[in-house]
């Protein structure tokens, strides 16, 4: 499945991306891939919270608040997590081989790593491919980044938007890789995001910040976190508009287009969830604070037995009520109204005994269950996708 | 499969036990039972902290810290959840009429409830069966008792200890039900315990609360909580011994029966997982505090890439130090050593390259995954079981 056409490739003016193989991946598939910058620009990064961190991602923390970034090399098929010294030696020989090939500074350059753990980074076959992916860097080879950053996702996922900063207009673009794993990979959620919008550095992490807490902060496949996971923003200001500041009125705008491409992105990874059939989208609302709904969607979204029910088409609406509950949040169980997609099968707490028009909700490939505590103003939003029989055999019977 | 065969049954004297069918299954079978105390018992209880509860629950929390208890009537097939008012006013009758059966204080009642969400209890049904069951109450039923609670539980889960305390020979006995849920029913983990030895509340209770923790809590099939979690303990004094307070000398005798037993119980309903085809133990070793090491047996345990690359004998080491990782507790990656049973497959936060033997273990019907952290003294475990297609397939596609 493609979701974004390759002849549809978008420019960002200043940027230029290339993807190709370097044999990392059994499959020959491509597994190289570098997003440039003509000039350095401003950067912001979120990285995994998992205190077992893979040696790029240690790297990537230790500059990304100094240093500006001209060139992201991402590798697919090996995660370089959990090999000690010598992957702390790997990831950096990989930065200096880039910036050498690139001819810029090994400051401006990150790595990031995704796929396999605990095998030791193939450095000679990527110092080989190296030439040859940056001779084929062009402005319009967004996509093939995106594929070539792909490990077990079955469609490249891209979105970007086009937004006007004081009449000039720019463009913010991102790719993103799933959240999915395969044995015996520890695979990882990378996005890499690019904009030709001048904005200073704090704006830009602020807004990242942001944006990532509401799309990928708000995404769960399987809960479990990945030693590599990595959300990157490279601003060159090749628009030269007055730069965009955290008290600018630009600022919101530039948040609002990062916001939905973050949460497009986000959408794409659930629904190419190992094994999924359908993308689950968790709306709660009449929360007292944004924290109580953002527990309550996470919680649900994050139920084995509410994903299992909707996959079975089953409108089994105690295992949501049972989920809200168990959030830690409190909750008057008697305010209670729940939707699946139109259909209301909970008022006030108990049933409304539509379980036949729900259960044929269900059949649709998107599944919205909103919820409304009725105690407050605030909402919340979290994406998901169903759990099959295809995850498990993916993740279990697949292996080496 | 039977674990615990009907002739072995035990007697714990001054208690009676029955089951019987009120026909709220569909299936015919025993969905209604009784344990009964000849006297008034010192009495403690855990029950679910979901905000969501169970009218039986909200009743049973109300009374359970001023009350003794001399009943508990216990029906499956149905878990009185998310009924509204009427619920509480059924679990109320339920109470009543049973009280009025056994000639007893409603006081000294608890009623229990499992099963089905959201649905009338059929408190006619039950009304009608309680004469036969008070009639059938025996003190060689528990076994039979064990086996009318169960819902998705493929064998009925009994333990029990003996002990001497102060030259006289006591017993605590328990009974469970498994975490399994299946839909549409939200069903729930209930454990019942019985014992002549004389212990005051305040001993019971603290007991209670350590067997449970580490036993219950720290056991997850699919880490969804439900409604109407119960775990409670009568203590009838039968056995006259001088009673045993914290400060009494077989205050730890006490303790280390009870932690046997929960464990045991514990042990039998992850084994007794839905779709599993694994019991799988997590130890963890060498950290700093209780808490830590119980923080990382529960992250890992919980993980479900843990449990698919188990079910599939997949030795995938790197999902194990992810979940370590994300357990939200200082590690030293380099100092970590992870075995699969006897096979050490990580030392020092590295792989072994001992897959293959591994893999091999790995057919095994018990998994113990031991974590050294040797970063301290401490240590805790935790239970769990594999996650295969069957899990799936009983909470999806078994719909009504």
């Amino acid at each position: 499945m493609k979701r974004f056409p390759d002849h549809c490739n978008i420019i960002i003016p200043g940027f230029k991306f290339a993807g190709s193989s370097a044999g990392i991946k059994k499959s020959g598939n491509n597994d190289l891939a570098l997003v440039y910058s003509e000039n350095p620009a401003v950067t912001a990064g979120m990285f995994t919270t998992n205190r077992i961190k893979a040696a790029p991602v240690r790297l990537a923390i230790k500059k990304i608040s100094s240093q500006k970034a001209q060139a992201v090399i991402i590798n697919s098929g090996n995660a370089n997590a959990c090999n000690g010294e010598k992957g702390m030696k790997d990831a950096r020989a990989m930065t200096m081989m880039t910036a050498a090939e690139l001819g810029i500074a090994p400051e401006l350059v990150y790595v990031s790593s995704t796929g396999i753990i605990g095998k030791k980074l193939p450095l000679m076959s990527i110092k080989k491919a190296l030439p040859g992916l940056v001779r084929k860097l062009s402005p319009s080879s967004l996509n093939q980044t995106a594929s070539a950053i792909m490990t077990t996702d079955t469609f490249s996922k891209v979105s970007y938007r086009r937004l006007s900063i004081g009449g000039k207009r720019g463009i913010i673009a991102g790719i993103a890789k799933g959240a999915g794993m395969i044995c015996p990979d520890m695979a990882t959620m990378l996005c890499f995001l690019v904009t030709d919008i001048t904005i200073n550095r704090a704006a830009l992490d602020s807004a990242l910040r942001e944006a990532a807490n509401r799309s990928f902060n708000r995404l769960s496949v399987d809960n479990d976190m990945s030693t590599n996971d990595t959300v990157m923003i490279l601003a060159n200001g090749n628009l030269k508009n007055s730069p965009v500041t955290k008290r600018s009125r630009y600022f919101h705008t530039f948040k609002c287009a990062l916001n939905e491409i973050t949460y497009d992105l986000a959408g794409m990874i659930a629904e190419d969830g190992e094994g999924a059939t359908k993308l689950i989208e968790v709306i709660v609302k009449g929360a007292l604070s944004e924290a109580d709904a953002e527990k309550i969607a996470i919680s649900v979204s994050n139920s084995m037995l509410v994903k299992t029910a909707i996959y079975g088409r089953d409108p089994n609406w105690g295992r949501i009520m049972a989920a809200i509950g168990y959030a830690g949040v409190d909750v008057n169980e008697q305010r209670i109204d729940i939707s699946l997609n139109n259909v209301k099968v909970v008022s006030k707490g108990t049933g409304t005994g539509k379980d036949l028009a729900a259960r044929k909700i269900l059949s649709n490939k998107k599944i919205i269950i909103t919820i409304d505590l009725a105690t407050g103003k605030e909402t919340a939003k979290a994406l998901t996708c169903d759990l099959t029989e295809k995850y498990i055999q993916i993740n279990a019977h697949y292996s080496t």
